[in-house]
């Protein structure tokens, strides 16, 4: 299957929005064996997607994947843009209404004239009912190609491919059978692991593909099985998937989707621990990222962000000699950081943070960048200093997967209850 | 002067990086008055660079950039695209090559055969000077228009878009103005939002264009002006952006780039006023936000992020009976998180959430989407229950966007130090 992905919208002409829908799609397209030709963007002008659209349908492409341009306002135009260029009307959908006046209903709101006009739709369109906003998505098959428009919003658009474009385009255009296989690692960086998996790479069948997907901190291997026997697929994917494992002893947390969150919220579950969190670099976003889990109140009992040096010593207990001597951004500080939120907060576990996130606050001694974690669960309790760069949200971010992976070293010594 | 971007590289197309440069690109394009007609994105493809170039040598565009695919590995291919598509050879360009010598020379190493084929350019290309790579940019005029090679490295890209190529373009096409003024709401949709603004919108002078640009619980409205005289626009754009903000009473927090944890950041700084926040269904997401702006320790103390029940008793002082009566999802219990807060962090102003994010936990009485915020500052104290979704991380989003905005109407009625 042959893919073309159309963005529109002024708002990407102009560079105030980055159009990472885009990625996104080409990612969950390739992994059911599409392959995207090409990637446009235009703006939201009806000539301009019309002749976009004549050259698509000329082109060797099966499917094309519109965004964008579907919202109430007056500068959305890609509706009547795809009925002009299919030279058809347009109908109401009462579905699509009855949804919007439910959607209002519970929000004690009414329907507006535009909403009203977000109902009418091409007379060939198929309806795909978006259970996350205002605009349906649509699924069009005019000569031979199938075309399908999707909201731009990307967390409308991501549970419309999932739910029901994805399922629709494999079962329109089946061809080989593929198989992945994700194994999640956090803490090494991707040549050193390539270095490690340098002599399984050489060695894989013709049929195995290995990518490196880097991250934050964290690579994702994701390893590709195509042909034609699924059974056989499989035991080639698992026994080289488990190959891959043992060369990377210790820096595997997980498989698939699975978050570094997750894994470690299932370490503390088995363990039947709680988690607390001492903050002050990364001002909450430890807390944030472990309580996306659902079902993390089950473990998490709560963090405390202790951005002032006064919060350090009252809520944290945090001795005003260990700050003077050592400063804030200090071992001492943190080990007394992840010793006080456990009393305070009454946690088996729990991390701590604090350095000079930046770009501003930097000393000579402690440039910007310096971090100190720590994580203690037990009698363990280790601690870690980083030295990173100046952009303060990546220091943010790297400081809390680096912090959840000292967490998770500790937790995996710790036998289950 | 109207402009086409082409991005080159497979990277792109398997969804492996997202295209931020051409978001660049068009930013800093649109400030110079250059209209961005569309952006494409295609693989390291020979065929289909030749095509695309084809395509675009036909299109009213005035110049065409493109970037990627000039890296020294064999997947690269642009080079020579271009070269197929004007039907020139090649010349070795010693001035690159001597670069490159003293480049390596400067890390103690050689160039190798691969960057010495990196100074082999097509005949008919002006090369220039790229100070932060290897791979040099490439300008051409053929058939009066202009087509530019930059690398995709965006350090490397913005270098030369700035040095080069847009004086460069200045200098080639002088032509129209274009100005732009972002304007920036937050709590309430884009539909209402373009209800009140029907008649300045229907009133537009043709040089004035209005768009509405939806995100998590906020509507950024971008006016563009477009014309020959300057100052004219400017004066016009000012005008009706004045009269849109009249139209959006207390609904605009800011403009162009600024965030809404900004906004209340300064707004807290000019009333000299600190801040704490206590989190039970964001957990720790207000504290992240507000402490991704550098410098917010200046106003911000601390976050208690009480997951726990225990936690918002012992930490934050709510009252067991309270919680007994009338649960931890409800207006008494986030009315004492925020006195509680401010007591036990010493600030002056805070923020509380107490609710069901979701996707389980709710009951019949209290459904998963059922939240409670409060902000309080000095004597007032505001309170709202909101009714969301089932999506966690949406929920957890749209609290906090919501809870952001109680503080800041607190925050608007007291005045400044």
């Amino acid at each position: 299957m042959k893919v073309h992905l159309l963005t529109i919208g002024d708002e990407l002409l102009i560079g105030q929005v980055v159009d990472s829908n885009s990625a996104w799609m080409a990612q969950r397209l390739n992994e059911i064996g599409a392959e995207v030709l090409e990637i446009t963007s235009v703006g939201d002008d009806p000539e301009h997607i019309r002749r976009t659209l004549e050259r698509l349908f000329a082109s060797e492409a099966d499917a094309i994947l519109a965004t964008g341009g579907l919202g109430p306002t007056k500068d959305d135009k890609t509706k009547q843009a795809f009925a002009d260029f299919f030279g058809v009307g347009f109908v109401f959908h009462q579905e699509t209404w009855e949804r919007l006046c439910r959607l209002f209903e519970r929000f004690g709101r009414q329907p507006t004239d535009a909403h009203r006009q977000q109902c009418l739709m091409p007379q060939n369109a198929e309806i795909l009912s978006n259970d996350f906003g205002t605009a349906p998505a649509m699924w069009f098959e005019e000569r031979g190609k199938v075309l399908v428009s999707l909201p731009g919003v990307p967390h409308e658009m991501k549970q419309l491919m999932e739910a029901e474009v994805l399922p629709r385009l494999r079962a329109r255009f089946p061809g080989k059978v593929i198989l992945h296989r994700t194994i999640l690692t956090v803490g090494e960086g991707e040549s050193r692991i390539a270095q490690r998996l340098s002599a399984i790479e050489e060695g894989l069948p013709p049929a195995l593909k290995l990518a490196y997907l880097p991250g934050l901190g964290q690579v994702r291997l994701r390893l590709s099985a195509t042909g034609e026997d699924e059974s056989q697929l499989r035991t080639l994917l698992e026994e080289h998937a488990a190959a891959i494992e043992r060369a990377l002893p210790g820096i595997v947390f997980g498989y698939e989707d699975t978050t570094l969150e997750e894994a470690i919220g299932n370490l503390l579950r088995e363990r039947r621990l709680t988690l607390a969190t001492a903050e002050s670099c990364t001002g909450g976003y430890l807390a944030h990222r472990i309580t996306t889990v659902s079902g993390s109140s089950d473990y998490f009992t709560g963090s405390v962000v202790a951005y002032s040096n006064a919060v350090k010593q009252k809520v944290l207990g945090v001795r005003e000699s260990t700050l003077r001597r050592y400063g804030a951004v200090s071992e001492a500080t943190v080990r007394e950081m992840v010793q006080g939120v456990r009393k305070a907060l009454g946690a088996d576990a729990a991390i701590a943070t604090s350095g000079i996130a930046g770009p501003t606050g930097g000393t000579p001694e402690k440039p910007v960048g310096t971090i100190w974690i720590a994580a203690g669960c037990g009698e363990e309790l280790h601690t870690r200093k980083l030295q990173l760069g100046t952009d303060r949200l990546l220091n943010i971010q790297l400081t809390g997967v680096f912090a959840l992976d000292l967490l998770r070293k500790i937790l995996l010594q710790t036998p289950p209850a």
